[in-house]
């Protein structure tokens, strides 16, 4: 079976990923979709609107087979350390391709760049280390430095969010030396950070968080743009735990915990760096909101998903060693979902996975993992009770989630 | 001018504490009583029912003339820390005496308990040793041991609540080679941890709290109790916050530090021994409510009072380390109010007092106060904003209250 490996985030799950997974599937003539997902915390460091549970439902009825835990240590990372985790899961679960949504939708201008930036890696550092010199935020070095190497036209222009996400996949898969074959797919029909609906159909998840927290949600114009199977699981969850996920909704605790926390401990904090402690302690006393508090701290230095991350890492309490320890190489394949076709491949490529497959937590233990559960704690702890008990328990208790694609239905 | 010193919680201020003023002033031929009172987070380890502000106006409309906070590392204690604590700076403060309630109410036996404890303290810990590896809880072991010591019959009896606290100020005095001479009163009214109102208008705070916290609150019963000042400010708190603190409105915060701790971070917090930090995180999980929680983990071994302040000290992120380096001698004054009487007082002592008189917290700074202001941070978490912002900078910018007795006003 030819399996291909999406990398995503289902915030909530769209019309547009439903368009990649078709075509996923079609360019790279794959027989099923595995898809990396992250868990409870996103890479733009900010809690998912609905549980990854939730999320996995909508991946399943959406045409994903499988549905696997990116872990929280490669999950709310900067885009290279993100992309590698991801590729090193689909890596060893020996999927033969991955296909990315990109701005340029080339795939060959991404293997230039790879080839090309190869040999000026060390440049390339240097300019960027300079440009952070200057105060400039990461992104904006390493896009700065990015033009200042002036690289062939045929190389992928690595100031677009997605195409820096495509980069690092192209770049972990020679990383692994695997035979991943990447392909991409042109991003047209709404861009990653659009606030608004761009096209009736298809619309970025960020303008259906938008919708969802504005005062005036309009539950029509977000069902133009997402599968009925994803409006039924956000009403039910809605139902279910009486709220979506919001930093807001985590603000007290936050707010509890770095108030309760000293200057010194906050320093063993993961990205917690240069001095950020004292910033964060000196606004925190008045901040009403998240909001208020994000753009007190914000800085030309420090973009707001940087400091977004460091919020949900302090959120977490999750250090720099057990991070520095823990992130080198994925340990396990925390399944989430299957469909019949996934559970064939599953027991097809089983024997041959280098590392285990965790089916339910409590048969598997390991620092990496307790850090995907410590999440999960801390994701509940915004619901009110019993809620917060019984998403607790789920993370536990919850076996593989498990579809019939065939008859449409949970088994 | 002659002093007297009273320790106290005032939780809250009600009739009985009235009396007790009174009489101490009485009893010591005193010009002025001066108060130390537990701050926020009070020895039976639970948040205080209204913050110290409104609890100091209480003291001072009931008779107090100066209203010293009793830190954070001494007040959160067991009796003999506490007691230690509260006398040192009562000490500092040059009274020239204490009064305190107790069971007994004959001073000359709380002395004479002393002498004969001298000669045989060790006898005494060996005892206690014994019964706390039979498995009782620390105050049955004292008691027992106590008990098997078989002192003359004019000795007190320590298996009493306020003889025990009398005791330990009186060791304290003698620990300090102070001049304080103690005196104590008779509680006869109420006891300590009666439920239900004893008499139509002494009863105690714990029965006060029973009331307010009732799903049928009866505010007549309390008024009957309780001086009219004080009923004004707990309405007029209420009427603030929105809210009386109790440990149910923390349990979200506590959950969600534990749930994110380590058991090797646990472990370093103050109390946590003997492996409790594996009881808490395997019962927290599924515990809805503070009370289920502490119905679970709740042993012979441990009373509910050391259960509740090892959970204070996990709410307060208040580690071993911090508490061992800071619990030794009192270090500053904290001035949380004074009449005009008792800043006459102060004016007349202050350049002989060894240690800062703390008017303002942005003038002081040390280890010690830090986690007074930490508790405090923690103690507003539970509000709602923006209520939990105000209570916080109160503890910043307000001075001391002053309250003129003659006129009955605060200026």
């Amino acid at each position: 079976m030819r399996a291909v490996g999406v990398v995503v985030e289902y915030n909530p799950f769209h019309n547009g990923h439903y368009y990649h997974i078709q075509e996923s599937r079609k360019v790279t003539e794959a027989d099923l979709v595995i898809a990396v997902m992250s868990g409870n915390f996103l890479q733009r460091g900010e809690p998912a609107l609905v549980s990854k549970w939730a999320r996995t439902k909508m991946a399943l009825e959406g045409g994903a087979d499988l549905v696997i835990e990116l872990p929280y240590v490669f999950a709310t990372q900067k885009a290279e350390i993100f992309a590698f985790g991801a590729v090193a899961l689909l890596h060893a679960l020996g999927v033969d391709s991955i296909c990315f949504g990109s701005e340029s939708g080339e795939i060959r201008s991404f293997r230039n760049t790879l080839e090309e930036m190869k040999g000026r890696k060390e440049t390339f550092d240097v300019l960027i280390k300079q440009a952070l010199e200057q105060g400039k935020s990461y992104p904006r070095a390493a896009s700065d430095a990015f033009h200042s190497l002036k690289l062939a036209d045929s190389a992928v222009d690595l100031s677009q969010p997605n195409n820096i996400l495509g980069f690092h996949y192209v770049e972990a898969i020679d990383k692994l030396n695997s035979t991943i074959q990447p392909f991409t797919i042109k991003r047209t029909k709404a861009h990653y950070h659009d606030q608004h609906f761009a096209d009736q159909h298809i619309a970025s998840a960020t303008s259906i968080r938008t919708n969802l927290f504005s005062e005036k949600t309009n539950l029509e114009e977000i069902q133009n743009v997402i599968p009925e199977t994803t409006y039924s699981h956000l009403l039910s969850y809605k139902k279910s735990f009486e709220m979506f996920h919001h930093w807001e909704n985590y603000f007290a605790y936050f707010k509890y915990r770095l108030l309760s926390s000293t200057p010194e401990e906050l320093r063993q904090i993961y990205e917690v760096e240069e001095g950020l402690e004292n910033r964060l302690l000196q606004h925190i006393t008045s901040a009403e909101t998240f909001k208020e508090f994000m753009e007190q701290i914000k800085t030309k230095r420090y973009t707001w998903t940087r400091l977004q991350r460091v919020c949900t890492h302090i959120l977490t309490n999750t250090s720099k060693l057990l991070m520095k320890e823990n992130s080198e190489q994925p340990t396990y394949i925390r399944l989430l979902g299957t469909t019949l076709v996934g559970q064939d491949y599953l027991n097809g490529i089983k024997k041959n996975v280098a590392i285990p497959i965790v089916s339910k937590l409590s048969a598997f233990s390991n620092e990496q993992i307790n850090l995907d559960i410590k999440a999960s704690n801390v994701y509940a702890s915004c619901l009110n009770e019993p809620y917060r008990s019984m998403l607790i328990k789920q993370e536990f208790s919850n076996p593989p989630i498990r579809y019939d694609q065939n008859n449409k239905q949970f088994l």
